[in-house]
């Protein structure tokens, strides 16, 4: 890929923003107001497609598709912010209740599989949703084909020591042990070019937050994906979460979140850790030498709901992705 | 309802549209043409909601709502003529294959059920829907709760003479007896207002093609819907089926299908009874004799596919439609 000089500050961004689940909603809400006051003019979402639970995991077992529902929640994310984007975000959100076949499917799941099946290309068929929309930003499956996640898990053996191999998101995310490393399977799946297009065009990349393991890290795990972040001019935001996660990350610290992410990538050039600061309290010098050690920069900004839940305020988000697109 | 000048001739027509399924289908498309070059300004099309089968049948029995099909159909034929339009229009109509649980669903059904889970409107929903395709025209239900079709049928029991009460749309349909006569339960449902004023506004109403005993005569059964025909000063059209129906209608001439329709609903005045040429043939004499004694005027011409299948075509009913909207 070409160097190609950065753009000046005074001109909006394009930001490519990695992760999946509820992290990437977020993270996609805070960035579709950047797009909303020209801060950034070019928004490109790369989703995990590894899941294997609910409504998704259904359909990908009953039609061998991508599991759409990560990609509908970054697509609803991105919705127009007039009654029509809002309408039909919620309608793609709509899960049907009750206790009969169609229970807990998503109205948008099922309308991502149906234009697969119809025009028979994930790629055109998201484009097709984002334009029901009116989308702020484009949509992509992070590979072409349905993944599987694996974890090395310690502590599930008699032996402490042991290692155990748990497949599938919903296994991983929910393991009583500690996660070791994750790798996926197939381990070298095709990227479309529309993502490497994306990521090698970006100023600047947004990793998490998210599910560290399940929906974070497996981005850095597609050789071509890894290979287009490493090799992009693109400056890399990495985005703590507010808490560990019950399960995947029990026990682990900001700190240990970034280690982690490091040591699945180690050729990977992180520019900005941002952090929350109520979230990282006392560990704020841990996670300072571990960010200091990468070469990057770390920004604490309030940017938590604070209202108990673990959750990013989209607005107080908004505001720091876009001090830090502005300071660099 | 307050009487109402015609249009003049020279102006565009307002038209509703009754019926369900394939045959409602069929005439929408031809009258979808009429709105494209003006002479129609204003189509509704009302809609059975009897449908106990297929994925209606599946969906209605498991959230209680209208049965979503016919809606969809005649939704999909007054799709806009661009891209938009026509690949919105066939990604509702899209049916899910495979041998899963999915199996038979429809993705339209699936978007209209969430619709009006969501927003609590049939109605409305079905508007969101139109403006999703672009549609030229509006699909309203016949009634506002979903109904089912009674018929007595006669060959059934061992005494040729019994008559049997057969229930449901597909079992009528594919009754082995003969139909003696039909009834709609609950007997006398609620209509939409949207219903009755695009029924006392027109210039014109179309009833049939279709299913005579299942999507035809129906809407005669609704006691609102039936009293706002009588009272309309739109010149009714009764468009006759190509063929007698396996089933249903199984040895049934033009004649029979016009004097069945006429027994249902004695106070209804017909203006122009439509049937194709070859289709009516021989019973030529005895359809003009019927149509005679009902006050109605009858219109033969050309308009079916000259395939071999019994299916109207869209061009040529267009240009029949035309031709007795402006010499009337």
């Amino acid at each position: 890929m070409t160097p190609r000089p950065h753009r000046p500050h005074d001109r909006a961004q394009a930001v490519v923003a990695l992760g999946g689940g509820h992290g990437l909603h977020g993270s996609l809400t805070a960035l579709r107001m950047l797009v909303d006051d020209l801060t950034v003019d070019e928004l490109t979402a790369v989703v995990t497609v590894a899941d294997n639970g609910g409504s998704s995991g259904r359909l990908r077992g009953e039609f061998g598709v991508l599991p759409p529902g990560d990609l509908r929640m970054a697509l609803a994310a991105l919705c127009g912010d007039d009654e029509w984007g809002d309408t039909w975000a919620r309608v793609l959100q709509h899960r049907f209740e009750g206790d009969g076949e169609m229970r807990g499917h998503v109205v948008g799941n099922l309308l991502i599989v149906g234009l697969w099946e119809l025009l028979g290309d994930h790629v055109d068929a998201l484009d097709w949703v984002g334009r029901l929309l009116g989308a702020k930003g484009r949509v992509l499956p992070m590979a072409m084909t349905p993944m599987d996640i694996t974890a090395e898990v310690r502590g599930l053996a008699d032996d402490p020591d042991e290692l155990t191999v748990v497949r599938g998101q919903v296994e991983v995310a929910t393991t009583d042990g500690v996660i070791v490393s994750i790798a996926l399977d197939p381990p070298d799946p095709d990227v479309s070019s529309a993502v490497l297009t994306a990521i090698d065009e970006a100023d600047w990349a947004v990793l998490g937050p998210g599910s560290w393991f399940t929906s974070v890290i497996p981005h850095l795990l597609v050789p071509q994906l890894r290979d287009a972040l490493v090799a992009t001019d693109a400056r890399l935001i990495v985005v703590l979460n507010l808490a560990e996660q019950q399960g995947e990350t029990g026990g682990f610290g900001p700190a240990d979140h970034l280690a982690v992410l490091a040591e699945h990538a180690p050729a990977l050039a992180v520019h900005t850790v941002l952090a929350d600061r109520e979230s990282v309290g006392d560990d704020a010098d841990e996670l300072r030498s571990v960010v200091r050690a990468l070469g990057a920069r770390l920004v604490i900004d309030d940017i938590a709901m604070g209202d108990g839940t673990p959750r990013h305020d989209p607005v107080l988000l908004a505001a720091a992705y876009a001090r830090i697109m502005q300071s660099s």
